[in-house]
């Protein structure tokens, strides 16, 4: 193994009514709400042809997980047994990547609204990608 | 903004016969061969549970992507008018993560061979994900 590592760096910020890990939903389509991400004014060339309807998936860093967590119990519950984090959604890994899939209903500037999210207030995001159809990772 | 950035530590290592981003397909449903994931037995752990048949969303690292590429013209064909790469799956992005749907076909100790995989030999891994039934994202 080598012992390179990346630098990661925001592209900007999650605005969102959501304030308390422990409170939001476990995935955006459990009754999660819209939020804003608002991006860093220094990226808007690449939001370049985004528009209200469109799908995204938005990248994100759980900064509160705890990347030492190498199994846990799916969803938080004891009655499920261990399981390896990378078989599970949890935002406690090594790598504390969150994958989001959102439609955008509302550009402002570089202030994108979107529907629904699941991430709390301040979670730096990383990375906004297409939707493929054709894809099954779509 | 913040001027934080944070740290990615590869879990793994791709290992492949695509030896060259410019031959590689472009999308792993466009024809991209099976490939093994080297990971590191450190991680071991967060793999339990994994058997071949199991669908798992990759993350990697493109590690020769172009950081300060904010526009592209879609699959490098000059014809497509320029777009964000926030809009696109290039390569070439702020935080050049890659996004791949696979399936596993056999697990030997803490290697996944796995299938359709459009990156390059020696791409970084930096995670993998449950793909969610319930979810769009999936």
């Amino acid at each position: 193994m080598s012992d390179q590592t990346y630098s990661v760096t925001p592209i900007g910020f999650v605005r969102s009514v959501l304030k308390i890990r422990e409170k939001a939903p476990r995935q955006g389509y459990e009754g999660a709400p819209d939020a804003w991400l608002d991006l860093n004014p220094g990226v808007a060339e690449a939001l370049k042809g985004i528009a209200p309807g469109e799908e995204l998936i938005v990248l994100t860093w759980f900064h509160l997980a705890a990347r030492d967590v190498l199994t846990v119990h799916p969803r938080g519950e004891r009655k499920n047994p261990l399981t390896g984090v990378f078989l599970t959604r949890s935002p406690d890994r090594p790598n504390p990547i969150g994958l989001h899939r959102v439609q955008v209903l509302e550009v402002v500037g570089t202030n994108l609204r979107v529907a629904p999210l699941e991430a709390v207030d301040g979670t730096p995001i990383i990375d906004l990608k297409a939707v493929l159809a054709e894809s099954a990772d779509s």
